[in-house]
């Protein structure tokens, strides 16, 4: 873990002074980080230059989706059944990438609210998808993720008529958490709410790199 | 790992012995687990007497909810961060419970389709929930927790009407997997399919514990 938070300060050394953001999504399993990294690669792909890299359990399959909107800029991991990412495997993945040729990188987690809370990537900062249609009290169950986190995508709002989810209820348990969280509320099916997510992501490219204020609602 | 191995055949000679058959409960967070048994120990309780093991990383949030159901026979785990239960927690909870006034046991793990599946608890079997507002592929990505599954369930059906989630496509995932698996279909919201989850429940007990054959669509 020392290793990890030492390869970690690297990474964050080096991609800031390249003045590139990375930011590391986390979430459940089937929270809909693919769709909405399929989906803001397709719409702001030709305005900004986003790498993606994956992590997997044991198949490239979210991958293989994501590549089919930006071609030359995945990297696939494959943890081969750890529960998380770690520093070692991103500095990998940034060898193999381009990096003057990129404005923003995502790395989208193993799907899990409990590992990747401990594994510093150096990134700029943690954002935690949420579906409403998982409970409110989320945040309550897994702290120490909301709490790492930065910024909160209460995601799948679609789907808002017909569950019982209380938006009101989620974000006070992710406040209780943590109260510096900043909330994007989308549906990456629909497009709801991504143009929001989307001023964000341009606000954050061609500055100083660091964690952010605000801007979020 | 090999203490809990040890543990975990103490716990299921135990059971065995007591004609008890237990189940783990696995699933990604927000999957609807508790639900499902709020639904289950309301429905059923009259008919079936059931202890309910529930595992959580930091809250008792869910144990709260099933002890409304069934006051007297919850045992509440709390992880303090660790991503599954394990066999000593188990035996420790199966201490306070009276067996001789239950008739079968369901074990709640932590929300998480990577560490649950490494770790035997010494149940009769595992079964995987799964809601259709997750990703088909589901069961390729996360192939140990249904390997090591006897049974999946379906749940959230009464959502598929707005959800791009191929019923079809699924199973094929999960029986790729495992070609083993049996299926039920749950609205745990609605009641939706929950008569064929009671039917299976009632031919588990007060039989000799064993993984069970089929009986399952």
């Amino acid at each position: 873990m020392e290793r990890n938070d030492a390869l970690a300060r690297d990474v964050r050394a080096r991609l800031t002074g390249s003045g590139i953001p990375m930011f590391n999504l986390v979430s459940s399993p089937g929270s809909g980080k693919t769709l909405l990294l399929e989906r803001t690669l397709e719409d702001l792909g030709d305005e900004i230059r986003m790498a993606v890299i994956t992590g997997d359990v044991q198949t490239q399959n979210d991958a293989d989706r994501i590549a089919r909107c930006t071609p030359h800029l995945v990297q696939a991991v494959v943890t081969g059944g750890a529960c998380h990412l770690d520093a070692k495997q991103v500095t990998a993945a940034l060898e193999a990438l381009e990096l003057s040729g990129i404005d923003l990188i995502f790395v989208e987690n193993v799907g899990n609210l409990v590992c990747p809370a401990s594994w510093d990537l150096g990134e700029t900062a943690k954002i935690v998808l949420f579906s409403v249609t998982e409970g409110e009290d989320k945040p309550l169950k897994y702290p120490k993720m909301f709490q790492q986190a930065r910024y909160v995508v209460l995601n799948k709002t679609d789907l808002l008529p017909y569950v019982p989810f209380d938006v009101v209820r989620a974000k006070a348990c992710a406040l209780e958490a943590n109260p510096e969280l900043g909330f994007f509320m989308t549906s990456a099916l629909t497009g709801e709410g991504m143009e929001e997510w989307y001023d964000f992501l341009r606000s954050q490219v061609g500055r100083d790199v660091g964690v952010t204020e605000g801007a979020v609602g």
